[in-house]
Parts: C-alpha cells; sequence; structure tokens
C-alpha cells in the first residue's frame, strides 16, 4: 500500500516548524508548501532573530516556494499553516494566487478574517481546524509562559 | 539657511527609487524611509527580479529600516511611498507600528483603503497626495507600455 500524506500529515509537518520556532522562543508558528502531494518549502516564524516583523513563516514560505518552482505563482499549491495568517499574509497569499490554504487554530487577535474574509484571491479555496488544537496549543503555551517570566 | 526637507522631497526621493523600478521592467513604485530627517531606506519594486510576490517596495523598506534602527518596530519614521500600500504592505506596516505613512497616488484596484480603512495600527498618521499627478503617471505610463506590446 502505498502512502498517501494527507492534510493531517502536511500539519503536523507544520507543526514541527512550529515547534522550532518554540525553542528558538519566537511566537510558534509553522508552515509547509506542498505541490504534487510533496513539501518544496518549510519555515517558521524568524520576527525576533530577523528582527523583521515581515518574517512570519507564511512570508517565508511563499518566497521559498517560488523559488523551487521558478515562478511567483503558487498555482496547484497548498499552504499548511499552522495558526491562522494574519492580514499581511494574506495579502501576500492573494498576489500569490496559491491554490488553497489549509490552517489549524484561529486567531481571534489578528487572524486575516477579522479584517475581511474577502482578503485571499477568489480562487483559492479555504479550510481550518485542521489538527488545530495542538495548533491553538503550543501557542497558548507560549504566551502563558512569556507572561510567567 | 538650513535646508529644510519636507513631504515634496523625501517623495522625489521615492520617485527616484520608483524610476529605477520602472528602468529595470517592474511595476514602478518606489518607497524611503525618513528617521530624523535622514533617509535611512531605499527601496524599489522587486518582485519580477526576484520573482516574489512579497518584494514590494514597502516590505523591503521596513526590513532594511529595521535593519538600520537595530530594532523591528518603527517608531518616530515616515514611510515615503509613491503608490498606496496594497493590504499586504499595509499588513506590514501595522506590525511595524509605523508613526506616519506619506503616500502620493491612490490605488483605485489594490490599494488597502478599499479593503479596509483600520488595516494599519491605530497610532499611525496618513497623508496622501503628494507629488500624487507624477506618482501616478509613472505606473499609468508603465501599464500603457505593457499593453502596447
Amino acid at each position: 500500500m502505498t502512502f498517501a500524506p494527507d492534510d493531517n500529515y502536511f500539519m503536523n509537518e507544520a507543526l514541527k516548524e512550529a515547534q522550532k520556532a518554540y525553542d528558538a522562543d519566537e511566537v510558534p508558528v509553522g508552515a509547509v508548501i506542498v505541490a504534487n502531494n510533496k513539501i518544496i518549502a518549510r519555515a517558521h516564524n524568524l520576527t525576533e532573530r530577523l528582527t523583521d516583523v515581515t518574517a512570519h513563516a507564511e512570508m517565508q514560505a511563499i518566497t521559498a516556494a517560488a523559488n523551487a518552482l521558478g515562478g511567483k505563482y503558487l498555482h496547484e499549491c497548498t499552504l499548511y499553516v499552522t495558526l491562522e495568517p494574519c492580514p499581511m499574509c494574506a495579502g501576500a497569499l492573494n498576489w500569490s494566487q496559491i491554490t488553497k490554504i489549509v490552517y489549524g487554530a484561529s486567531d481571534g487577535k489578528r487572524g486575516y478574517t477579522l479584517i475581511n474574509q474577502a482578503m485571499l484571491h477568489p480562487k483559492t479555496s479555504v479550510v481550518n481546524g485542521i489538527e488545530g488544537a495542538k495548533c491553538g496549543e503550543i501557542v497558548t503555551k507560549f504566551f502563558k509562559e512569556k507572561r510567567g517570566k
């Protein structure tokens, strides 16, 4: 039987990236971009390390995927990201014309859906809640520990 | 008499960046970021050269200014950009907490104000229309020539 990776498999790969961010004391968000059932980009939040507010997991993944494909549009690609994208990342995803976005946990404070659900490209489909509990827990744990320091 | 640079002066510096983009066959948008009346970052759109939808003038300017300052927040900084920022750039500017944004021409197709005026940080002030005609003309000329090819 051939192994067929599904949404949960890829979200767990994104979670591995989130764990790397956590271990580096960054807000723990991770992302992978998949084309033809293969991961072509992996990234995690690096805003502190790079001293750069634009260094979200999604932004780096978009840049890396475009490099891998040799073209700036992410047609036939799926982004798996542990947390709902913020408006900056949603705007970038719109420009990329990515085919599908799967996110784990909703972001009730900074998620793009708070601004406008129509921020994404009209051809982009969205799924949410995949491994939502695990994706949310790592962020909650991070901020709880931060407050405790 | 000491030379006191004003909004028009800095917007013309941003226009020089837009011209560089134009000369490189990129959508001609340019930006500078100013702190204490000095330019600390200059950038122009490089989406084609870098094959990267995130390489807008503003995004590069934010990253460069943070590097120059050694911190990720652009407090006491002003962005001068020739065209109204798109939602991605507005989202990034929100994260940067930049103090002031001055843009030249409005973008009736992709400007952030079409999505939500409140995309920026509540402490960020906005001025528009500075050298608006010149800032708009270079974009109009670019797309007119593109269509003619």
